[in-house]
Order: structure tokens, then sequence, then C-alpha cells
């Protein structure tokens, strides 16, 4: 595969770049062919704006996503966000790896997501989920965070991790079309021993030398779910999102 | 009340901007004071760095949010963050305004998120929910978006409107201790008719009128839950990230 690893954090020294490092290591003996946008060497300007576009459809008023699909038909991008839409299309997989900052992600990663995620290729005109722009790629969140695995289960106190992540892993990458896989993640990062820093790296690259056969998170066809946009009857529900995890099992 | 409106948007003659001065004009008419920051205008820079802080902690290797609680106990913020917190600080309600992109802030406001925030202010320590730093003041999101309502009931193709900003409501702003009104939302605004534009800005401005006594939507104290961080046996889960939402009522 080619595997697109987008990769923030403002510090060059971080566990999470370790995590990167490995991740690109475990990914090219696999065979896999790897490509890093690390956003913050880049110095990636996360602000969506009118510059964003070499020309405009609708030169009054800036309406971004009606652009971004007059962008998309007449190659109208400005040079970074080109760029970033290359390699996008060129992968197989992407890796979103991220510390968890507020239950998502931060804001210059928030920004390649805003502006590259572009209407007319990504999404828009019907392209979602299984009509998605990015339908037969996969793609996985790998974060570092603060948190205890403790606090994110059903009854914890922020309630389940893909329940943080919905507007991310649904409403984001399986919206576009993408194969999401489950997220990685390692945990109260502040806290660990070196040990377990050093036990984190290794999982990850054992769980990167097979990710191609991981079987994705079930997602929605949208067969499922009517013109009025509500599940049809009989269908059951089987996304997080859709059936809230049992809290209290009886 | 002192109502603080964190507004973004990219084009400065959007229906979100009508919103958003329409709210100025009914939140003063109803007697409070209110405050904006334009994040656009502004030209924020969203991007969280080492810059952010006047002196270190730990110079050798970036920790963000260890350094922000050294600021805070040194005053140490770059003059941005401070104006900011400032305003913060003094508020007795928070609106954040924005366009809903990706189920989500646009990055620029995620960034004033990021860095604003602060750990020794608003979390940290033991700051949160009950015991967060800005308990006793309330705060409301209020967007546009493309969506159509129906997409986001419990059994629409997106899932609950508030699974997709739990994120935000719950993990961001309920954590920090503010009492989290419903959001309002203004729909499929792509294709709405002036009439159904100057409806919202009446419904938004009747709304705002009596903010100050609305009922907030429910959260967990901390006391429901236990050292494992786990709902206590006998506490009936009422938050839409807890409890399980009748998907197809029988």
């Amino acid at each position: 595969m080619n595997v697109l690893i987008v990769f923030a954090h403002p510090e060059p020294m971080s566990f999470g770049r370790a995590l990167k490092d490995r991740a690109v290591g475990a990914l090219q003996a696999a065979g896999h062919q790897v490509e890093v946008s690390d956003l913050y060497a880049m110095g990636f300007n996360p602000v969506a704006s009118a510059q964003d576009f070499t020309e405009r459809r609708f030169p009054d008023a800036l309406q971004y996503d009606r652009e971004q699909k007059h962008a998309t038909a007449h190659h109208a991008f400005s040079d970074d966000i080109q760029q970033e839409i290359d390699k996008l299309q060129a992968c197989d997989m992407l890796i979103l790896q991220f510390p968890l900052w507020w239950f998502s992600t931060p804001a210059i990663m928030k920004g390649w997501i805003d502006r590259v995620f572009v209407n007319g290729l990504v999404y828009g005109s019907g392209r979602r989920f299984d009509a998605g722009g990015m339908k037969g790629k996969r793609a996985m969140v790998s974060i570092t965070t603060a948190c205890y695995p403790e606090m994110v289960e059903p009854d914890g106190l922020l309630a389940h991790l893909d329940i943080n992540l919905w507007h991310l892993q649904h409403g984001t990458l399986a919206y576009a079309g993408f194969d999401v896989l489950a997220p990685f993640a390692a945990w109260s990062i502040h806290y660990t021993t070196p040990e377990r820093r050093s036990g984190y790296l290794d999982e990850y690259a054992k769980r990167l030398s097979g990710i191609e056969n991981e079987t994705p998170m079930p997602t929605h066809p949208l067969a499922d779910f009517g013109k009025d946009w509500r599940m049809l009857p009989g269908i059951e529900p089987r996304t997080v999102g859709h059936r809230r995890p049992l809290v209290k099992p009886a």
C-alpha cells in the first residue's frame, strides 16, 4: 500500500514523533510505501480562506465549499492544498497521528482536513460513506493522550472513546468513504514509564505490520437509510453512534 | 450577564455574520454586555506553539499543557492569548458561533480553544465538570450547516447532533465546567429561502432574549463516578453519550 501519515505535534522530540517514526519503519519493513505530512515542520496554514483558490466562481462572496467544487473541476487550488490533495489521492491508507486536544485534532490538523478534504473529490454531489470519494482506502486515527483508558469506556467519565471521536472517525473519515480501522491510543502519556512507552512503540509497530488485513469498524451503507435520511425499518443499528453502547449491562 | 461571542467565518457577508450581529443586538436589548472575538477579522493565530509563552518552565522540550500551567501561574502568555483569557474570565456566558465543518469548528476556532482554554485556569489539577474552571458560566454552540435536521436525529444518517458535537459540548465545554445549553442550528443553509433565513434570525434573537433562564443540558457531576472513573452503581446515565437513546422506539 501507499500510506500517508499526517502528523501534528508542536515538539520535534515528542513521543508522538517517536510513534510516527516507528510507524514509518514498520510500514516500510512490511513492504509499504510511506509519505509523511509533518504539519508543524511544514508550517502548514490551517486557516481556510479566499486565498485557497487561484480563480473564483463566485467572486463577490466566499462560499467555501462551492469554491472547492469549482477548484476541483478547474485545478484552481493554491499549491499547498494541491500538494496535499495529490498525496491523499495517491494513498491507499491514511493515518492521522496527533495528541488528543479537547477530544479532537490540534487546530493545525483540523485545518488540513478543512482545506484538503475538498468538495468535488472527497465529498459533495452524493459522495459520502459507501459512495464517498475515498472509497476503497483505509484510515486510522492514532493518538497520544493524558486520558486514562477507563475514562473513555462506555460508562467512563467522558463516555466511549469512539463517541468522543465520532465527529472525526464517522463524520469525517467514514463520511469521506474511508474504511475506518479502530483507533490506536497511547494512554496517560505524561505519566508512563520509559518501559511502557517502549511497549506502545512495539505494539503500534506490530499492529501496523498487518494493518492491510484488519477488519474496519462497522459503518452503515447509504442503502440502510430512506429518502428522509432515517434508518429504514428492520435495519439493526451497528455503529457506536447509532447504537449507544450498553452502559450498565444487566 | 457579560456575554462573549467567539465567531468564525471566512466571509464577512455570510449568514453566520448576520446571526452574530443579530445576537449582539438581541443580547444588548435584553440588558446584557456583549464582547465579540471575530477570529477571521482578528487574524487569530490558531497554531499552538512554543511562541505562546514568554517564559518556559521546561525549555528543552515543549510540553504544551505543562507550560500552560506555568504560564497561568506566572502571567507568561503571549499577548494574543492573554487578551482572550481576559475576555473568557470576564464573561458569564460564552457563545461559539461557526459554520459546522466536518462536524466540528473551523480550525481557527479549534485553535482558539487549544490556546485559550488553558491549564491551571480552565482545566487541570482536578478542574473539570462541576469542579471545572468555568463553573458558574453558561455556554452555547451556535451553528450554520448544510446538513438537514433529519440527518442528525438518533436514527439519522449521521447519528444524533449531540453525538457529533460530543467532543465540543461535553469533552470541551462541560469538561471546562460550563453549564451547556442546547445548541442553536440554522439548517441546510445553502438551500434556504430569504424568508427562512429571516425566520432563523428571529428565532435566534427570541431564544437569546431569555437565555439566562434556560435549563442546561444534563451533565453528570464528578461524584457520579468512582475512583476508577466509571459510573457508580445505581446512577442513571442521563447524557446523550452515556445513555443509550432509543434508536427505534418500539
